[in-house]
């Protein structure tokens, strides 16, 4: 059997057992967006690392030093995010090729140095080391977060309302420009490019919510929509139904789809990366919970579908007809 | 400029500067084993990340699955025993290539459960993901210890004696058998192959020093003899002096460097991967030191040299000669 065919999650499943040595203190091991525990003092410690592959997840052709140390801890700043924590500290491992100009990786570190100064981060340690072939980053980053406001993936029940904090798809049209060499000549297509190299981690939003009453559950947009409530859905044993005509796609999604004969919908809710946040939350309390996010944002809180009694993810098309939609998000082994 | 003419250490010096941007409550940032900052509890939080890289650290035909799993957390949990402190939970990202079996990766991990185990560590998550080329492993390991207790590069004084936990060398021994593949072909090759392969990280060891008086510096040998104790000794501003005859090798070093034609003394000076502990701790409290060490772990604790009030690094010859050695230990990019 191979990776391959067991796939990433499959492969968590497998390797899972045994990990746990001293179970106590530990509120959320390997399956959520961050790990929590306990430690000595009166918050949660949480913990996520994520690691960026030169030729799986970026091209260095195609992306800018600055752009890949912004989004390397940009994506671990958003598994915080979906804990509701505060992060705090990070730490960088580096593996440099020989063909690597000193000045990529210093622009690399500035990006990285910027996006950490702007949520008051440290970059506390790290690791530099060689590689034969590819450029590989691994960022880990240490929050923290009470234990009454940690936000888990288990916790949607039927009838809350499913929310994200932001437009979906535009990463994946970035990609896509990328993939097949698009200049891209607009302000619209720049700002889709952008969405790809530099997403903007929700940590305000994630702490905004971690703090009202009837928030459920919670998890960051990056594997894509479909996985990612796929996710809460079975970490939470429910089912989940999106409409479609609720889900928020920017004017430049549309432009490009109208330009490149793409459907928008079929990005916002494969496409991945796009790190926004995703939160199931009790009916009762939606209503406030919308009103005060924009208030505190001045942008809406997007009420997207709801979570049902079943199992399965459903999709109520524009015309009104309900079919059941595949988590057709991302998964690093099955895509290859 | 390349990273090669720099080298690493070159390199984190440059990008040094702008990494914090909250600077209340880190203990020690870049620079020492491991970052140690202060959380809500009384406890200081220590935090190390080290990634091993195919072709750079380990070649793949020459070392198991569990060997690579052991090694890889091994060299983590030593850098919070320099440290002082206790390992608590562990985190692993790492890139797989497609042609990498289930088999080899389920035994990797099992390597690293079997050590956390012994350790009480917990491996609480990471990241799994796809390489297009080598096989990538970087682990973080968080750990805590009492502020009082921590130890740190920086606090060596002239007079201190300098001891190390264990012998020397044996693991570049064996690098040096599977570089040359030549066959283990006895029990004391096949202890210098499991000197390289699975080192036991010195915990215990950090935590009797730790609590003890009169421990002013510690580091653990990663790069080689001469170059950790250059960095204690640069890092506070001294220098040192090792005797030859008083640094431990182990008999199987000897058989091997009769056997070879090497020279014994230059494998632990030079060799690196030891992932025994160098502390510098006072005169006056050096003989009930190494007398309760060897109470304690009936093993001797071995005095090597002093810490001198000049700069550099000394070796005092087996015929008495004093000659400076330079920190011939390990830069990845400038030995590369």
């Amino acid at each position: 059997m191979s990776l391959k065919e067991i796939g990433e999650f499959g492969f968590i499943r497998r390797i899972g057992g045994g990990c746990l040595s001293r179970p106590q203190g530990v509120v959320r091991g390997i399956g959520d967006d961050a790990a929590a525990f306990r430690t000595d003092g009166r918050l949660l410690a949480l913990v996520t690392t994520d690691m960026l592959v030169e030729r799986v997840h970026f091209l260095r052709a195609a992306t800018g030093g600055r752009d890949l140390g912004h989004k390397s801890l940009a994506v671990n700043l958003s598994d915080i995010a979906a804990m509701g924590g505060t992060a705090r500290e990070a730490f960088v491992a580096i593996a440099v090729p020989d063909d690597l100009s000193l000045s990529y990786l210093e622009e690399l570190f500035a990006g990285m140095k910027a996006l950490a100064q702007a949520h008051e981060v440290n970059i506390l340690g790290g690791d530099t080391t060689r590689s034969a072939a590819d450029l590989v980053i691994s960022v880990t980053v240490y929050g923290t977060v009470a234990e009454a406001e940690l936000l888990t993936r288990d916790g949607a029940r039927p009838g809350d309302v499913i929310f994200c904090t932001g437009c979906l798809g535009d990463s994946r049209a970035g990609l896509h420009l990328i993939l097949e060499e698009v200049g891209a000549d607009t302000p619209a297509l720049r700002a889709l490019l952008a969405a790809h190299h530099r997403p903007s981690p929700h940590l305000a939003e994630g702490r905004f919510l971690a703090g009202r009453p009837g928030v459920h559950a919670a998890i960051d947009v990056s594997d894509g929509l479909s996985s990612d409530v796929g996710h809460i859905a079975a970490q939470s044993r429910v089912g989940a139904r999106l409409v479609a005509d609720d889900i928020p796609v920017s004017e430049q999604l549309q432009d490009y789809c109208r330009r490149f004969g793409r459907s928008a919908l079929e990005y916002a809710l494969a496409g991945g990366e796009d790190y926004t946040l995703l939160v199931a939350a009790a009916a009762e309390a939606a209503g406030d919970l919308a009103r005060d996010f924009e208030k505190a944002f001045e942008r809406p809180l997007h009420a997207i579908g709801v979570i049902t009694a079943g199992a399965g993810i459903e999709l109520v098309e524009p015309g009104g007809r309900i079919r059941p939609i595949p988590p057709t998000g991302w998964d690093h082994f099955k895509r290859s």
